[in-house]
């Protein structure tokens, strides 16, 4: 992709201060920028690179002064990071699978797919699924009976959709997660065997849902397993049937969340965190990275941390003293003797 | 799928109250329920919601007397739960892939499939392979040389077998469960490198054994990787290579157990639990979700919590104290200091 | 595969003892060893098995003396166990798909092969991309537009291979990995929203990494993802956007490493450890299993346990004196008493 300096500055409302023709074909960090690429200065700090940098284009504040002489051109800007972001999407799109279906894909003729949906070579799309607009759907995806799917979606490769589940628009999901697997129900029989119980809910994710690579959420056991409006989700996170979590919500990589819990709007959830079945998580906690969440969170943007978890800075200052035990032991010991001898003296 | 009331009742040897030609597409929880869809009532607490209930039809016990009218048509049972089992079953049955092998597969011609298999296309079935009767083989599947299926299994698009690993009859494996992949074994060679062992063993699932999305079981370095007869397994699991585990043993999500140990039977294991290499697990003992177990536990049917893993209840209670620490370190402080004064009083 | 005892002895540099036309099928562990396979004995403690054995060859030291008769062929070589992995190597390597490209291969013809690469069907290679000689791509596989690919590699079936990542020469990526999906970036808008942070970088993988099935690495924002030379990392780990990882270093299962942070070489990080972001970790460095990393560490050789993570030592000492810790609080109540009781009579 090549892009002359004018059109970027189109694109971001900016003025080209320099060359307008010069070249590029790629983004660059500022510390590493190669000539062909475009950089940019976003945070002060970061300043001193510049001067240094062989790029061929920076992107830069409007009232950004140079300190010494600069031989890039400069496409100068309102604000830095908001016409980055701009610029990257657009660049971005370049890697997109072809427009339309590709002949290898196996599409069911009861599937209603929008004229404008791509579809990449090895994906299957069975009976009565439905595709809305603009929906990208690559390679050797698997989208299930009845599955519906917004518009502007994005699916990448080796996603497995299971039939029922709905996903809503402007939604992304990465390689390899699977959404709406069976729950894990068994009722035990008694004499210590399991008997499958069967799963027929469905999962629901909302508008703006991102879904990492290798992720699993599992279908409703009845009824859905609902993943809200806003949510981000990294790779690997296990998500149980019939669990629910509220908007804008942001769960890092490898959480674990239980059966039928459900979770507040605005959350902040870190990594490897697991939380237990059956319990609610009010609006906007925090849960630090590898706690263990055992009872349901009632205050509105507390803090947890620990196995099981209490409150953020209770954890901290326990820990600080679980830190100091052997030290502790040795002084109890040591009031132990000395009061033993202070007893004896007093006799 | 339309189900007629009579249908149903035929099914599930009930008896019809109410209107016996009303017709279901879809079964429903209580207190959701809409038109056109069946209910059930398994447990009293929920009776309410029946009377609000816009089903069709709803399952109920024999003896059930209901408060208030009800405008739906009754199914009648001696058990509601089992009844309702039994109608799921029949109702998940609608989601199989097509009957027969799909022109879009690719079996090698040393395969052999049981003439009442099913494949999906893109499936890969490599030589050697072999598949029993009424095997559901969805699409996106790799089946590796020499891999063996017993009858009645279902396998969940993107699942891996690599070669000569063996599956029983009645499995059902999840999207992109990895069953096969070689051990996590390298030989240090002095200088702080490694050296790939060949891992050329296989993995065994015997009879009945549900294994989650995501999951992966490594293949043995020599000898086989094991998962005993009812095992059920969660998703996001990791089985390391040359592991052992009884029958009827039950693993949550995300739980990851190393190489070559071996776990008892009716064992009850939880999510996001890690067990090391080279112990043994006897018999129904239950692992509390987050533990690291660091050596054997010999004791049938013992409960154990932590990292490293203590008894349960002897866990709970350290942490209760654990809590209290920064309290407990300002009582000791403060008897050092009125022991300090009493010697000093004593002097 | 059927091997002659002389074309092994042959292979392994070994002489052979009886019948030098015995022909096996397969290796065994020689403690299951069934007639038709090649066992072996490395280690003395284990001597009782062969007496026992029907093994059809067994391999052996050279300076070995048998306490008892041995029915079977004996081929003895100067060092058991590198001679055991010479034989297994070339037993592995009849697993390998066909040679050539499948007809079911999804090649774009803008992708340059080397043409002694291997690919199966289902396979996807988009515009661009680069792979060296005898690389075998199995199956099911997704390989991005410009990713490239070195000489001697072996991608398993369902690895997904992001645009623009660079994989090196003699690496292993096993079923369902994925590399170089989106880091999980994301700008909140100041209204409890999220906007995505365009992830433009890529995942570089050195040579003779190998990456175990399920695990995920994601592309760096800007620049790049690195796994340095000789790393070996287990399945289902989690790799953040811009971490690095220094050569030999090895990672155990399901342990995962938030974005940025720099790991050093040859460190032995354990399973389930997490590690936060934008940290940087010493040379050689040894993590317990399910450790939390909370900070960076400078001491290169140094251990660590605990959640968050402390010296190794320490934590053990700490631990012990936790379990003891109910015991601890009753023994500080009874001293307060007796304390109490002092003072009264000293009063």
């Amino acid at each position: 992709m090549e892009w002359k300096a004018s059109e970027i500055a189109a694109l971001v409302k900016g003025t080209v201060e320099g060359d307008p023709n010069v070249i590029v074909t790629e983004p660059s960090k500022i510390e590493e920028s190669k000539p062909g690429s475009i950089t940019f200065l976003a945070n002060a700090k970061y300043e001193h690179y510049l001067y240094e940098s062989q790029a061929s284009i920076a992107l830069v504040s409007k009232d950004f002064l140079p300190e010494k002489a600069l031989s890039m051109t400069l496409i100068r800007v309102d604000q830095v990071y908001p016409a980055l972001q701009q610029l990257l999407e657009v660049y971005q799109q370049q890697h997109t699978v072809p427009d339309g279906v590709d002949p290898g894909a196996h599409l069911h003729p009861g599937a209603v797919l929008d004229p404008s949906v791509s579809v990449g070579p090895g994906t299957i799309i069975q009976e009565g699924a439905q595709i809305g607009a603009r929906t990208i759907i690559h390679g050797q995806v698997f989208i299930g009976r009845q599955v519906m799917i917004g518009e502007d979606s994005i699916i990448y490769p080796g996603v497995r959709v299971y039939h029922d589940c709905k996903i809503g628009s402007g939604c992304i999901i990465h390689a390899n997660a699977v959404i709406g697997s069976d729950g894990f129900g068994f009722a035990p029989d008694g004499q210590g065997k399991y008997q499958k119980i069967q799963q027929i809910g469905n999962v629901i994710l909302e508008d703006q849902v991102e879904i990492g690579a290798n992720t699993v959420i599992d279908r409703a056991t009845m009824g859905s397993t609902r993943i809200a409006t806003g949510c981000k989700l990294d790779n690997l996170i296990q998500i149980a049937h019939n669990v629910e979590i509220g908007p804008h919500t942001v769960i890092a990589a490898q959480t674990g969340i239980a059966g039928s819990t459900k979770i507040g709007a605005y959350c902040q959830i870190g990594g490897q965190v697991g939380i237990v079945g059956h319990i609610r998580i009010a609006d906007r906690v925090r849960i630090q990275a590898q706690s263990g969440i055992a009872a349901s969170i009632e205050e509105p943007g507390s803090a947890w941390y620990g196995s099981p978890a209490i409150p953020y800075r209770d954890y901290l200052k326990s820990y600080a003293i679980f830190r100091k035990l052997p030290e502790l032991f040795k002084r109890l010991i040591s009031l132990e003797n000395e009061l033993q001898s202070t007893e004896e003296l007093s006799e």
